[in-house]
C-alpha cells in the first residue's frame, strides 16, 4: 500500500516520543527508518521498527542517547553509548568524524555499547553528502561459521562505502559479508517455501544446503575471504574500540559496535570538485562501456537505491503487515493510524 | 629446487644495485620479494623479479627512489613517487604512516605515479610489527568489467589488512577482489591447460567461460560487491590521491597508486597488550570452535602463510625456469649464480 512519507515519519516519531525518546531523537530515527524504505532497503525501514520499540519497552535500548567519551584524540573517538539507539548514536557520531575530518583531514568514531543502527548507507551518505568519503561497519550478533567451522560464531557485519561524484548520483556500497543475510532465509520459512537457492546457507554439519528447514548459518561471500572481511570487522569496529564481537553483540546483551570514518578529499591535495569530477568521470567510463547482452543499464553501486529515493518523494510502499503492526504501535502509544495514499 | 635465502637474496640485491639501485633499496627490494617466496605467495616473490628488472631497464621504474610531499598534513600524506620502485616508496610510506599514528592515533599516506608494489601484504605486517593495524591497497591495471558489462575496465584492486594478536601469529588478509588473478589463468594458458574452473572467467562477451583460451576478463568475487570494492578502492587509493586508475596504472603508462594506513590501538583507549589479548582470545573462539568433517584445523586468515614463512627459514622453493631467469639477469650484471642447497 503506497503511504505518504510524512505520515509514516509522523507515527513512527509518535510512538518513539510517547515511549519516552526526546522529540530531536525521533525525529533523526524516523527519518532513517523511512529514508531506508524510500531508497527500497525494507529490511531495514519501518518493517523492523515493532522490534526497535520492544528495545525500548524490554530495557535494552536506553530512550535518551547519553555517551561517555572514552577516548578523545584529535582525528579520533570513542564512545560508550550505554545502549543508545544505535541510530541516534550513529548520526550523531558520524557527524563527529566528519567534524574531525574537516580539521584533521581524516574523523574516525566508535561507538560501543550500541544496539541496530539500521542500514549503514544512511552514515557513510552523511560523510557525502558533506563532500566526504564515508567509511561505516559494525559487528553483528553470530550468523556465520569460521571458514572450515561449523558453528556460528561471527556476524555477517556489514560494511558502507560512499563517495559523492559530479553528474552521477554518490556511489554506496552497503555490503554485508554473507551472501544473503539470514532474515532473509527467515522469510523464506517463515512463508513455507522449503527450496532454497544454491550457495544461500550451511546445515548445522557446516554442509551446503538448499532446504530451507535445514539452512542453519549463511554463507560468507568469496569463501575465506567473507570470513576474513568479517574478521577484520570485528578487529576495526569491535575489539579496537572496546566494543562487543560474536555472540557478545546480541540485543540482550552488549549490542553491536560501529566505526564511522570520513575523509576529506582537500587534506590530500584535491579540491572536492576536482575529486568529484574525477570520480563523474570515472562512473563514465563504466557507465558507457559496452555491455552483456540482456543487460539495459551498467548501474554503479548505490545507483538504483538512490533512484528508488527519487522516486519515493513523497510516498513509499509499505506491505499491509508491516501496516498493521504500526497501526496497533499507533493504537498502543496513542498516535494516528495510517491510511493509503 | 632448495636455494638458500641469503644467496637468493644476494642475487637479487647485486643485480639491482648493478643495474643502478642504490644498495640500501635494492635490499629493501630484494628482501620482499623473498619474504613473498617465504611465505609460499610465489606469483609476488623472486618469480617476478625478471619483470621488476626490465622496467628498470627500459625506463619504466627510477633506479632511485625520489617522491614529492603533495600534501602533508598531521595524518595524512601524499606522495608523487615519479616512477620509483613500488616496493621502495611503499615500504618508506608505512613508515611515514606509522610514525604518524604513533602521534595522530590514525596515518594515512598515499603513493602516486609508483609501479607494482608486489604483495600487500609485506606493508600491512610493516604495521601489525609496530604493534598497529595496518590496511593497505593499490590500484591495478583492469582485468575485470563493469559489472553487468564485457569490457576489462578496472583493476582486481588488492586489499591487504593485518592485526596482531596474542597466543597466535599476525592476523593477515591479503585478497584481490576477483576469484582468481589473470596471472593464475595465463599460467594455464602458458602450460597448455585447456579447462578452466567454473566462475573464474568471463568471455570477450561477458559470459562465464572455462575455456582458458576463450578467457578474457577475471569475475569479481561475489559479483557487484567485488565490483564495488575494487571501484572504491580506486576511489580512495586512485582518485583520492590524484593517482591513476584503470587502463592508466598500467607498467608503460602512469604506473598504480597505493595507500598505506597504520591505526594505533592506544589512541583508542585500549593498550596494545589488551588490544592484542582480545583478539588473541577471538581466534581462540574460532580455531576451538567445532570444525567440519574432512577439515584438520580451522586457520585464521594468513596462519597458512606465517607457518610457511616460519618453516622457510633458511631456505626456500625455488621452480628450475625461475633458477634459470635469476641465473641469466646474474650472469648479465656479473653476480654469483645460484646453487641448490
Amino acid at each position: 500500500m503506497k503511504i505518504n512519507v510524512g505520515d509514516l515519519r509522523a507515527l513512527c516519531a509518535g510512538v518513539l516520543t510517547n515511549a519516552g525518546m526526546p522529540e530531536a531523537e525521533a525525529e533523526i530515527f524516523s527519518e532513517m527508518l523511512v529514508h531506508a524504505d524510500r531508497r527500497g532497503v525494507r529490511s531495514h525501514g519501518v518493517m523492523a521498527f515493532e522490534r526497535y520499540v520492544s528495545l525500548i519497552e524490554n530495557g535494552n535500548m536506553a530512550k535518551k542517547f547519553k555517551y561517555t567519551a572514552v577516548a578523545d584524540n584529535p582525528a579520533i573517538a570513542v564512545w560508550d553509548a550505554h545502549r543508545s539507539c544505535g541510530h541516534v548514536s550513529g548520526y550523531y557520531a558520524m557527524k563527529e568524524a566528519i567534524k574531525k575530518a574537516g580539521t584533521y583531514g581524516i574523523g574516525f568514531v566508535g561507538v560501543r555499547n550500541s544496539s541496530h543502527f539500521g542500514a549503514g548507507a544512511y552514515y557513510s551518505l552523511q560523510a557525502a553528502e558533506a563532500g566526504m568519503i564515508g567509511i561505516v561497519s559494525s559487528t553483528a550478533g553470530p550468523t556465520m561459521a569460521p571458514w572450515g567451522g561449523k558453528e556460528r560464531k561471527i556476524g555477517n557485519n556489514p560494511l558502507s562505502l560512499s563517495a559523492p561524484a559530479s553528474k552521477h548520483p554518490v556511489v554506496t556500497l552497503d555490503m554485508a559479508q554473507s551472501v544473503v543475510a539470514m532474515g532473509k532465509i527467515n522469510i523464506y520459512r517463515n512463508q513455507g517455501i522449503e527450496a532454497l537457492p544454491a550457495g544461500w546457507a550451511f546445515d548445522k554439519d557446516g554442509n551446503p544446503t538448499e532446504k530451507t528447514e535445514d539452512a542453519y548459518s549463511v554463507v560468507p561471500i568469496a569463501a575465506y575471504k567473507g570470513f576474513g572481511l568479517s574478521l577484520f570487522i570485528d578487529i576495526i569496529s569491535g575489539i579496537l574500540i572496546g566494543g562487543a564481537t560474536g555472540e557478545r553483540c546480541g540485543d540482550a546483551a552488549s549490542g553491536p559496535s560501529h566505526t564511522f570514518a570520513a575523509i576529506e578529499p582537500s587534506a590530500f591535495g584535491l579540491a572536492l570538485d576536482e575529486f568529484k569530477k574525477q570520480l563523474g568521470d570515472r562512473i563514465d567510463e563504466f557507465k558507457s562501456s559496452p555491455k552483456k547482452d540482456g543487460v539495459d543499464q551498467i548501474y554503479m553501486p548505490g545507483e538504483p537505491e538512490e533512484i528508488n529515493y527519487a522516486n519515493a518523494q513523497n510516498e513509499v510502499e509499505v506491505y499491509g503487515d508491516v501496516i498493521e503492526q504500526l497501526n496497533a504501535l499507533a493504537n498502543r502509544y496513542g498516535c494516528k493510524p495510517l491510511a493509503a495514499v
